[in-house]
């Protein structure tokens, strides 16, 4: 191990300078505002939990988990997601607010890195958990919802996939039989790794009319008249309901004006292994992974010990911002640059116009090293030097 | 070691429930505001960094700190203060950046608890940084700043001590001789250990006269008539800078309207080991901890190459919110509860009252399990339950 070099950051740790800070803070307030209108309440959570409460709930893989010991020797996470904490929190603290709760947050999460490859191993997710409705409503609320607050933070060009993890789960099972065989066919997907998966189906011990099934599920990818092949991929009664509950979550979609942002994705399976039914990821036309995604998790809360069907997404500021992108130059603010003798004119002068919601720095002149690069930082600069205003520089 | 109870949190980690989140949220955007009318710009820094260079330059304590190791070996820390890493990005970063820097943070930092006696393990702090500045009317500056930011936060009976650690450093130096001893009396003072202070000098084989010395700077808290005492603890040459240096600084806070907030302390000694000259804390009526605190540390950037003299001040965050306390109830917003032959209608209207900012929650009347229990937690309820608006409840 060598010494760090004393600028040094640990891997996949980020500063953010003000021009990117701004940025965030002007995207996240207006996603909290819109978050807010749909009643949404914000919260917090600590940046440490339990490694065996929420550690073990949150489903990140332990390999990204940041661990640490406490002084009674529980391991500590930093935490990996948002879903778990708040559902302990819908469970304890909440437990006598009746169902259904609906939550936001805008909090940093933890994932650690193998190497340097670019991916941050912290990042600020801003999101909402609507817990204990399973109405297909709830899923569209929250769908509708992402869909809002992306448009509120000016993002123009998205587009938002959605699956069913429910479905996919029952045409693995009818068809490879058990939960290990399913569980392999669903990494390929995860990964997105489809001549991979191409290749395992080929090589399982299966009929041709089912390894037909298997390949024909990664064409179920479009728009709505993907819904009527996905009825023939599974002609079951489990089939038929996520067929009845995929129509009337695009007719919601529809009277909430985001029908054309969406289309249907039946190989969408999401990192977190919680997700029970549908799942939704968001792109944006200008970045190559998703800015946000959700789903329904209706299992998860049970291990909090109350039970509840629950729905939810994230959005990724970073992956945000950057398909906004930083627009123009930073905003200079202005500068009263003074000797000691007008101090107080000039102390008199900034309060009267930072009252007014203008940006003036003070700065006294022989603090300042260098005069012509310090003025370069402002858009305008006000000399009040020597005595009586008659001082020149 | 006991595996933890499902709900419990890590020592001194705490949930933020809406109610506080929305207090917390209304404060720090006030301080937000203000800092930002000064010139100063936010920034952020990452949550871990590594233990040998921010770590160490953090200077609290070590057994205080939350470390970690990453693959490579090396020992992480959770920040335990946010002036080591501006510090750091000011000599990394933003090298190119002309002194003076007006940098500002709103970040959580770390702190490790021995025990549940109520302190929080990770608090928010919000504070600003002016570095490459020696001037008294930079101290003056981030003073009136901290004075400004508590009053636009709400805060109407708060005072600030303000004290020279150059002074007492001098005056200990001057009678003992030698740092160590030097230490050892600056550790009373920092813990306001007055009791133990006495005994230590009475034991201390010291002149009457010196020893009458120490005794005497206890009694060096009040408001301005305190300097003229301080110079005959310390009628040296050092002794009369420092006490220009004051003159100037709180005819100064004069000039900015906060001499009234202000008294002189000359026993404080911040727990930060790297201040230098002038410090202070902020002091509310209501509570019986310092809020705010900060002061001049002129030897800390030098440790990441790019030497500058600067201060700064941080807000403890929960304590603001304490001394401000909860303002009566939630607002609570309106609902919608809606069945679903009515479910466009109760997206229009609910699409046009957010579009004018008001809080309007949507549920489904089949995700509600009790509605009498659920209609509580809103203002108003509409309902819009079966075709053509004839459906009663």
């Amino acid at each position: 191990m060598t010494r760090p070099f004393v600028f040094e950051k640990p891997l996949g740790m980020r500063d953010t300078l003000p021009l990117l800070y701004d940025l965030k803070t002007s995207i996240r307030e207006k996603i909290q505002h819109v978050t807010e209108t749909w009643g949404y309440r914000f919260m917090n959570t600590p940046t440490l939990e339990y490694y065996e409460t929420v550690g073990e709930a949150s489903a990140i893989l332990d390999q990204q988990l940041f661990k640490l010991l406490d002084q009674r020797g529980n391991t500590l996470v930093l935490r990996p997601d948002m879903t778990a904490p708040i559902a302990r929190v819908a469970a304890s603290s909440l437990k006598k607010e009746p169902f259904p709760l609906r939550l936001a947050y805008d909090s940093n999460v933890y994932r650690a890195q193998e190497d340097e490859g670019g991916k941050p191993a912290e990042f600020e997710q801003i999101g909402v958990e609507l817990i204990g409705d399973r109405t297909t409503s709830a899923d569209a609320e929250v769908i509708a919802l992402m869909a809002a607050v992306l448009k509120e933070a000016g993002l123009e060009n998205f587009q938002i996939a959605i699956g069913h993890v429910g479905f996919i789960q029952e045409l693995f099972l009818s068809i490879v039989g058990n939960e290990d065989r399913a569980a392999v066919l669903r990494r390929y997907l995860y990964e997105k790794n489809y001549v991979g998966y191409r290749q395992h189906v080929r090589e399982m011990p299966l009929s041709s009319i089912d390894q037909k099934r298997l390949m024909d599920l990664l064409t179920l990818r479009g728009d709505g008249s993907k819904l009527s092949d996905a009825i023939e991929l599974l002609p079951t009664e489990a089939g038929e309901r996520v067929l009845d509950e995929l129509r009337t979550l695009i007719q919601t979609l529809e009277a909430y004006g985001v029908a054309d942002q969406v289309k249907f994705d039946f190989t969408l399976v999401s990192h977190m292994s919680y997700y029970t039914g549908v799942v939704f990821e968001g792109y944006a036309n200008e970045l190559g992974v998703p800015l946000s995604n959700g789903g329904r998790y209706d299992e998860l809360l049970s291990r909090f010990d109350r039970p509840a069907q629950a729905t939810g997404f994230g959005i990724r500021l970073d992956h945000l911002a950057e398909a906004l992108g930083l627009t123009g130059d930073e905003k200079l603010p202005d500068a009263i640059i003074f000797s000691p003798e007008r101090r107080e004119e000039a102390i008199q002068q900034a309060s009267e116009r930072r009252a007014q919601g203008e940006k003036v720095v003070m700065q006294e002149l022989s603090g300042i090293t260098n005069l012509d690069e310090y003025s370069e930082r402002f858009d305008d600069v006000v000399y009040m030097i020597g005595k009586n205003g008659k001082g020149t520089l």
